[in-house]
């Protein structure tokens, strides 16, 4: 069978996603963080969409969205797709947002063609899978896994001091049972696929619209602090200075001399935020603080890398004369998909003679912490230049539809099935 | 003849001055920034002080204070002391201020002890000698100077985007006509005596309470920024990023090898201030800019030095695939004091069987800018452990109280010459 996708439909709807943005028209792409007004309003529009064509929708109490388009044995265990609408700061339109807009679209045909399903599908919006705001990522999913107890979420501030659990009430999402709605075990959910823009060039370096995910590279994050002594710039001959910025750079150096050690495309380390106090030209810095994103599919890989970078920090920090301090605040573990659910989205490709690529996610997606309890798959479409996480993002029109054309005919077919 | 201080007015007042603080109790230290609301209440304190004693207080068209204790000969070109109100971020309470402080308590000695003096003897606070604000040292020095013409006001801004011509303009100070009021030229003053903590350790390792300073060094400022491929932390191979903080980190270790490869204690470059975008930990980042403050009292060196980190930012960027492009924006030229000066402080000092230590100052200060036009010297006192721009810097009162008695006895001298 071959589902059909309204392409122009798609693009308005993702366009129209573009415009919740908290940063000003003289900032460049869009910003959007959970819970802020912007995403609230976005959230609505989302909602409707789903609305409008006859799903249900609920939330949970850690705000993640479930529509629901009923199957004809709701009893079973529903089918899920979805992805998240939050971003990156500066972020472009696509990430997160296509697998959402895709999936309803998803949706769209299989109740308007009144397509025959016997399990409920799902779109889920996953709450926060990037850390923009809080520092942590896939907050909704990793809730969902049992990874984020509520009483947790009291120790997770955002810059300004606010924490995921005061925001929560003051949205009225804790009136809601966290244990009830939120978490999730085996046999809840049937299966997974999330469909997403690959966030690298391979697909359209080799000319191929679709990525069928193997595996999910899992991140580690460590928040380090080096602690110097914040002195006159001028006064301060270069042989006393215990300079924050220099010990912070030699670190920043060694990550990626060390990451790229590994010779491979999926072993990657990057030092993305960083502050500098108290950050005045004629100061020497008393304090550098930054994060360290390190990710690999390969979990032995990853703790090794992790270890080395540890144990310079001490190293330099000692020869410096400098105090630093290094901690592991996420440490997730890479996933391999159900190779059940690929063979069904190969399937679908096969019977549309669609080309397809098997392929490793070198960004982590919720799938990856959903994977606790459900298996899961993951759709890729073409990324221009492989840019994500930048207003210059873009996927093709014509790779929009492929994508959810395979994703819906996928979801059909997962939704018909007795058994994985 | 000896002039006594007292060391707990003089304390008291630094106390009072550190109260006008914008940053919050939460925050260390004081930050006190141009034309805030603070400063402008700082200021209106220190003229309090000023007029309390009988002195004349007026100000020029760039916020420049002068407070004048008239000499029997009024006509004669006056004597300078002087140094600055505002600070760095989370700075202490001794730099600039006691300077300012230090001869209020001067004059105050001469007027209440009726000590003769034909010339006048003028303390100026000279208008933001930090960068804080504007990004620009020795506002008030420079303008004075002649480097700062009115219509450059309108380019130079503060974070927000304010322009520093539309702060003088907002406070009323455009009112007074600029050249005439701001403009110095050679003869305008006898001779300028700024005091200031040493902000090095010397002294206080040494046990010499006063240093008598021979040479400021004088800073270059570069403002620079590299700008790589802001692209997802996960899904971009090693081999491919152009990550513009790592290419940043090369530069920052480079310009710490280069400056210490002079081997001496005044070749010094320093890294304090640093932006990285979009700062989001899962993002390479697409620009960092910041920062390059280099000083010595060699000018030769200075610029040799700066040459050789421009062009290695230029190389670094080749190699890297990155944008990088550095703009000087302040190039000061070192100067020597006027030894006529220098041998009255000695003098000074020697009678008063106080010993004293001729030196450079690493730091600069207004009395560089103003060596334009007459003849400068500078009276250090001992700082704890070196420690400046930061809340721990620290002067014993005893060296406080000492200081003061030498800057005293010294524009005594000063305003009864007739020549250098």
């Amino acid at each position: 069978m071959k589902c059909t996708a309204d392409g122009n439909r798609i693009l308005s709807e993702l366009e129209k996603l573009k415009t919740f943005d908290m940063s000003g028209p003289e900032q460049p792409g869009t910003t959007r963080m959970l819970f802020t007004d912007v995403e609230m309003e976005a959230r609505e529009y989302v909602k409707s969409l789903m609305l409008e064509i006859g799903m249900s929708v609920d939330e949970d109490a850690i705000g993640n969205i479930y529509g629901t388009l009923r199957g004809s044995d709701p009893e079973l265990a529903p089918v899920w797709s979805g992805s998240h609408i939050d971003t990156v700061i500066n972020a472009g339109m696509y990430d997160g947002m296509f697998g959402v807009i895709g999936a309803i679209e998803s949706c769209r045909y299989i109740s308007e063609n009144d397509i025959p399903h016997k399990r409920s599908i799902q779109v889920i919006i996953y709450s926060s899978e990037e850390p923009t705001r809080f520092g942590m990522g896939c907050v909704g999913s990793r809730a969902m896994a049992g990874e984020l107890p509520l009483e947790d979420t009291k120790n997770v501030f955002d810059d300004n001091g606010i924490s995921l659990y005061d925001e929560l009430e003051r949205l009225g999402f804790t009136k809601k049972d966290y244990d009830k709605t939120v978490l999730k075990k085996k046999g809840d959910v049937f299966a997974s696929v999330e469909m997403h823009i690959e966030q690298a060039p391979v697909l359209e370096q080799k000319g191929i619209p679709i990525g069928i995910v193997e595996g999910i590279c899992a991140p580690s994050y460590i928040q380090v602090c080096i602690e110097g002594e914040q002195k006159h710039a001028g006064s301060t001959p270069m042989n006393v200075r215990r300079d924050a910025m220099t010990g912070a750079a030699e670190i920043i150096l060694r990550l990626e001399s060390l990451a790229r050690s590994y010779g491979n495309t999926h072993t990657v380390a990057t030092v993305g935020k960083l502050s500098v106090f108290p950050n005045a030209s004629n100061v020497i810095p008393g304090k550098v603080s930054f994060t360290i994103d390190i990710r690999d599919v390969d979990e032995s890989v990853k703790t090794e890398l992790t270890e080395k970078i540890c144990s310079y920090i001490d190293c330099i920090c000692t020869m410096r004369g400098l105090i630093g301090s290094h901690e592991i605040t996420t440490d997730d573990i890479p996933c391999y998909s159900d190779p059940a659910i690929s063979a069904v989205i190969e399937e679908t490709c096969r019977e549309n003679n669609i080309p397809y690529n098997r392929m490793t996610s070198g960004a982590y997606h919720d799938s990856l912490l959903i994977s606790d309890f459900v298996p899961v798959a993951m759709i890729f479409v073409p990324s221009h230049n492989g840019i994500s996480h930048d207003p210059a993002e873009f996927t093709e029109l014509s790779d929009l539809v492929t994508g959810t054309e395979v994703l819906c005919g996928t979801l059909i077919k997962l939704s018909n099935l007795d058994s994985l």
